[in-house]
């Protein structure tokens, strides 16, 4: 080994004092907004809250690396919602959703807001298995967080 | 290779499902109570929701891995706290703590509440790189949870 | 949390009792032959073999999750090898090639062999940053292998 | 989010340029040697190479997060060797070792060569989940390989 690593530094965020800002239009509909809360470089995890309208969605996409929800606020369908083989989950909920899942409908029927930790980046893309639309890693988060924050 | 993996499964839990139950009283002090919402053992990571009454506080110990918390309820003093160079958060609030970090308190001024994610064992030890007094891991995590329920 | 968890197997492999198989052509030049070692599920990691004749190259990539590499003969230019940038190395060598890190040729210049374990996928792209061509995860190469030993 | 962050550096080593130092006696028995390759802070992984002499072990251990190894060099007996439940291997080979696995005996019976990565430490201990004799944590193997380059 050629070097030394020192340990990662802690970091800590009262979300009071961070706005919302609108959720890119391309990867949802109804008006979600977010606020990314930190971003791990090393293993590419990263984690953020969102606010989720009645009505409003997240487009299809698949999860490269396990996620981990908590749903603060109103109810949540995944994976189609538990009439189509998913999970409906009212708050306060937890939930795994494991590598390789596909959420091909996430849906919020009433006002929802729910915080999330990322293991890895969100493959969006049409179906199971489908030609990628867009993959959000812990860089192009940052970067898109960076974007709202410099307007 | 020789055999065949499936993706593991999703799950969800509806927290007001669960009861609480105390937490260790061999790891913390003033009536802390816990919830162990999910394990993934080929990672060891774990995640649970906490209920800290004020004056309330955690044993010292290693995060061996990196923690990320979300203060929903509250106010949390992490590492001696912002006036011994630590952290004190008010909710809601995120934190993240990075692998080996040292909490040698973590104290509770106020009734409080919050959500964690593991990954990896916490080590509580009575000062930095001191001795293992207890290695809470995934499994002994899931074994005091379900001792707790068979109860 | 509404189950019980167990531990995940160990597994071993003899590397002499599994034959090399083709590479695909799609995502690599020179006829580059590999043998898949493992997956894992939970995380998304797997591990994989391979043998590169002289001449032979790996199209451009970003690794989405950090990789290590133990390259056990030969030499290998990464990320434009030394001259441009990136490392030449000579077996026996290792290698660390953190998450989001483009590698827009790796080149082996004689006959050459590594092992290496991928923490999360390999997204193939023409540019750092640029569509994704495929995207390589635990459960594609899974996939790719067996339907190379169908044959 | 308070602050931007870059990617981690990519790294290599040409094992030739660094010397085999002794391991730890109080953690293996037999002349063991070893060169530490790699440590990563943030999810606390590492790797290394071992030489262990005919007839070397190391003292029993629990795998606290996974370890992969790729055994380039002789025979290694783990968790008792497959006369006793566990894995006997003979060079080359692979293996996987997950999280939580107990090895009670890892010996070896002829000079043998290993390569392994590890995320998340090992706690030396008498028997499975007992007392911890010695939590080896990416920070403690760099602090120990860094004791040893200092003589």
């Amino acid at each position: 080994m050629n070097r030394s690593f020192s340990p990662v530094e802690c970091r800590a965020v009262e979300l009071d004092k961070v706005a919302w800002v609108p959720f890119p239009e391309a990867l949802s509909a109804g008006g979600i907004r977010w606020k990314l809360l930190n971003v791990a470089p090393e293993l590419g995890s990263w984690a953020a809250i969102f606010e989720c309208p009645a009505g409003s969605s997240f487009n299809s996409h698949h999860h490269i690396g396990p996620g981990e929800y908590y749903l603060t606020k109103g109810k949540m369908e995944v994976r189609g919602g538990s009439e189509d083989g998913g999970d409906t989950v009212v708050a306060p909920a937890y939930g795994y959703e494991a590598t390789s899942a596909f959420h091909g409908r996430t849906y919020f029927p009433v006002d929802s807001e729910f915080y999330m930790t990322f293991l890895g980046p969100l493959q969006f893309t049409d179906a199971p298995g489908g030609q990628t639309i867009a993959l959000v890693t812990w860089d192009s988060a940052q970067a898109a967080w960076e974007a709202s924050q410099a307007g």
